[in-house]
């Protein structure tokens, strides 16, 4: 990953959705955009287009526009994808088998290493040739590999357990998905997927929709 | 649902955040709590905190706090949740599969009533006490049964076509959990839970937070 100064976090988080649609374009065979035809593509303004992409010294020509391979190849390097980041799932079970055969992961620098359970019968079984190992081996593992992040799949009553036994054994980097919130610390990085905030958010969008339609 | 003013976007994706924490306050049996109390424990600013719910019109009192269940309700109220929004999955694979199990949608107000797939095998199977219906009986289920939002756990490949059947039948709201990214439209409302973004920005969060402990 290259050096960069720290970017605001509200970019850092706008920036995954502009790599996907930098990679769709460069799918296109598409190599020059206007910040216009970007933001036209993505629901969002010109001026937030070049305002994001200017926080990182990306800037566009007058007249041309971004160079699509550019453009994307920065943000790679921005986020440390051509680096490829170790990944191992706690948690073997509908959910833990969903992230383990989930096609996305490798393409964009994320390599699924392991996944760790404590039933003893799935113990040695291999899901996307992803190979379940006892949580007891949990500590040896780390030991013999690099390993950057946790996806924690476990159930909910289980998760600050697990939370602690991860980030005892090292681990820095936390990808949450139960309902209980992790909050990061000095040196541990956290990112929960809490499900039930989106589904709100569309619940939502959809009463305000139908209010509009039916307005009495 | 009352009726509210549209809030602000923005305001709208930070109060399912303001909700849980209500949650988690109101089963400690917590019964007020100010700005800053508030904020602390959520890590964002107390002003931040006045901001959000005084956009909806809930002010604290100088000296008392919030009320900790009024404010709760008032979310609950803004978001319908005492209405049972009906959701429907379709793709029982692991992660419709995960869906179907996941014990938080009831009591936040979302009822899964059915799942939607194509392999004969599972059809008439039951998950978590939920049957699994041929895709192709789509339109007479829901002509007979009011349906809210339909959660899209299909293969990537299968998406769109799966949107538009979705769509076609008079559903309004998706939940779209394929890397594919879905675009609302007037009539219809639309939450992408791309998985990918999350994990970019916890990597993003990893590296700088190395950095920081190893500066060279």
């Amino acid at each position: 990953m290259k050096e960069h100064k720290k970017l605001p976090s509200a970019v850092i988080k706008r920036m995954p959705r502009y790599y996907r649609y930098l990679t769709t374009l460069q799918q296109m065979g598409i190599s020059r955009i206007s910040s216009r035809d970007l933001g036209n593509r993505m629901g969002v303004t010109a001026s937030q287009v070049r305002h994001d992409f200017f926080s990182f010294g990306a800037s566009g020509l007058q007249g041309y526009g971004y160079d699509v391979d550019l453009l994307r190849q920065e943000i790679r390097d921005i986020f440390g994808l051509d680096d490829l980041f170790s990944v191992i799932i706690i948690g073997a079970g509908n959910l833990g088998h969903a992230l383990a055969k989930y096609s996305g992961f490798e393409k964009n620098g994320y390599k699924i290493a392991a996944i760790f359970d404590v039933k003893p019968e799935i113990i040695g079984e291999r899901i996307n040739d992803i190979e379940i190992i006892h949580l007891d081996k949990l500590q040896e593992y780390v030991q013999d590999n690099h390993v950057d992040i946790a996806a924690l799949t476990v159930p909910e009553i289980r998760v600050l357990e697990v939370a602690k036994l991860v980030t005892d054994n090292g681990i820095k980097a936390l990808w949450n998905f139960s309902p209980i919130e992790l909050l990061a610390s000095d040196d541990i990085v956290v990112e929960n997927i809490q499900m039930i905030d989106s589904l709100m958010v569309l619940g939502y969008n959809l009463r305000t929709a139908e209010a509009k339609l039916n307005p009495n």
